[in-house]
């Protein structure tokens, strides 16, 4: 079926710039589909180029820049550290190359703009994630609430407590002015799963951060409260510090699909409190491409990933997540919608890249919708500061 | 025992200004504490007089205004309708009887303050309750809390997903101007216990409401963030429309103690579709004294009251509670504090009067500390109407 399909569609060559835990998780999704073909990656590490290029017989690079200059890809996947995003799209779109950014796309709204421009005025189509709004569960209570089977999305709420400040992690993760902190790595998860269900228009945000542990200088919570321009209201709550872990209330279920053990309590801040930072830096590099703690999630075996709690009321009945789909609490009975877990979130990734390039369908997330929720990361930081609400500028409807 | 208490210590002598299901649920407290004497009623229900006197041998009376005159009586309980509170406290107060006025203790903050001003000009104690932050499980977090044992608190979460719109209603609980909807009935609730824990100062209120079914046209949810002065937030979360249960998050136990069957679906919502606003009332008067849906709690085999699911997060550990008490989160070790479920709320609503009555104990639960708790449901109502941050201005601190 695959090469029949690639016969009569048109193949997009996709190259991988960064080969970390986003670059190497992105892997599987870019074979799956059958008309990408996955050609070229940049890393500087000579090891992890050998490797891939046995892996896939595919080019590699050492430099970002000599990837976006090369003749065998049409797209590239950019998984580099988000301080360097910026620079990296305009490499990409000067030369023409489509772009898959990882999430937060960058650090400001002017950072935002220029990388929005830079695509736009070389005509190549700029997708932003992975995030968790590209999920199946996510997509499918998106068109539930788009339907109106359930009246008017009212309220959307999430709840994530898990160990994110502990894991093993780069500099540039624990300090805010990078793009650390789980503001804005987390908090772009959920503000991109709330935004996607109630529509993408948010109005202004409430919200307090905190910074509990000074030996981890960034946010390491959040408390959120969004209301979109409907009058619709959100809130996003945070804890990364390893104490309660929401996957209590989610059958178990994590952030990447399989039921997790809670026999060992707090394992990530003890682990952590008995290396250096340089060793952590190793470790954490240990599970990117290749690396000894890579991650192999064979999907069809596990659940679809649970981004925490998420409960969605419209008028008319609420919606959460289900082991295997979602429930539905609707007027007259509970149901369940199945949701194979074969199809995952970063299909959709490079899906919603190939529909845009190939057939013309309008991406969801785009270089103004990630833009948007920039700019609610960017304002729950300041209402932090300032304790007050902020009226926010530049949001965008979903394009569904 | 209790009779050799009853010889050492005073006895307070208490009456009951209403029947109905608030008034008759705080019976078995009364009649447990060793030194509290249930000694009057009134009622306007001919039937529920004759049945209170013969079950207590106790006086009864048609009038609150006969109760409050009665030489019987140290102190009143008044469950009578939200609106007519001011009035009854008054008439208490004006007769030097202490105290206890239900949830929400007034509409206004004017009422508030003519309560609270005659209350202390004749010298009598005001308690306000119950309210679920007298629960062991609230009163223990708290405790925690204040200890500093978890470090600051910085957080609390409280979610109450269930069919309080469809339950029974008598007309002024569909009616905000009366104080009815669940920010006035049930938010009253949530916001005490999330103050007390918080230690009581609210500096502002970012709120909205919901309306969604018009044949009940009150509020029937809300999203709330709130943020206190040290900077700790908050949020409480409403949905009363009987779609999601949030008792399948809280092991299944409900907010009067017991595992609730989910086996039938939309329940309330369904029975309430078939009768009619008269019939309504009648079926909920039968919930009150002597009536055939009167609920008879064996409290000691049940677990302590869930109002919703409350997860409470300090910088060191998180709590929230178990079936048998609370889990504590912290820095090394998960643990549960277990707490007996003979101890309710409701027996620490008559100790907290008796104490200060007798032992000089100052009330936590004061009419200056229900003000600040019906300021925050005002707040609530004004920032959803508003779209806006509401700042705060009576808010007091738990004394503790």
């Amino acid at each position: 079926m695959a090469h029949l399909q690639r016969k009569e569609s048109p193949v997009l060559r996709i190259g991988i710039a960064g080969l970390g835990i986003a670059g190497s998780s992105i892997i599987p999704a870019f074979l799956k589909h059958p008309n990408v073909q996955l050609s070229a990656a940049a890393t500087r590490s000579k090891e992890r180029r050998e490797k891939f290029a046995s892996d896939y017989q595919a080019e590699t690079f050492h430099s970002i820049e000599e990837l976006c200059q090369s003749s065998s890809v049409d797209a590239i996947y950019i998984a580099t550290p988000t301080e360097l995003h910026t620079e990296h799209v305009l490499l990409a779109a000067e030369n023409k190359k489509h772009i898959i950014v990882e999430k937060p796309m960058a650090i400001t709204l002017e950072d935002a703009d220029k990388m929005i421009e830079a695509a736009e005025k070389n005509g190549v189509v700029m997708i932003v994630g992975h995030s968790h709004s590209f999920e199946p569960p996510i997509r499918k209570i998106r068109e539930i609430v788009r339907s109106g089977e359930l009246g008017e999305v009212r309220m959307i709420h999430n709840w994530y407590f898990n160990d994110w400040i502990y894991r093993p992690r780069t500099p540039e993760e624990l300090d805010t002015q990078l793009g650390g902190g789980v503001t804005f790595r987390q908090g772009s998860h959920q503000f991109d799963i709330i935004r996607l269900i109630g529509g993408g228009l948010i109005r202004s945000v409430r919200a307090m951060t905190g910074v509990w542990d000074l030996t981890r200088p960034t946010e390491g919570s959040h408390t959120v409260f969004l209301e979109f321009e409907s009058g619709a209201a959100a809130t996003a709550v945070y804890n990364g510090y390893d104490h309660f872990h929401s996957t209590e209330l989610t059958y178990g279920i994590s952030e990447g699909g399989p039921v997790v053990s809670t026999d060992v309590y707090a394992k990530s801040r003890r682990t952590i409190d008995q290396v250096g930072r340089i060793e952590e830096s190793q470790i954490k590099s240990l599970a990117g491409y290749g690396g000894s703690r890579a991650k192999q999630y064979d999907h069809a075996e596990n659940h679809h990933p649970f981004f925490g709690l998420t409960v969605v009321s419209c008028e008319k009945g609420d919606i959460r997540q289900s082991p295997n789909g979602l429930y539905v609490y609707g007027e007259d009975k509970r149901y369940e919608i199945a949701l194979p877990a074969a199809a995952t979130g970063r299909d959709a990734v490079i899906a919603e890249l190939y529909d845009a390039v190939y057939n013309d369908r309008p991406p969801v997330h785009d270089g103004r919708w990630a833009k948007a929720n920039l700019e609610v990361c960017l304002a729950v930081l300041e209402s932090s500061k300032q304790r007050k609400e902020i009226y926010l500028n530049y949001q965008t409807a979903v394009t569904d």
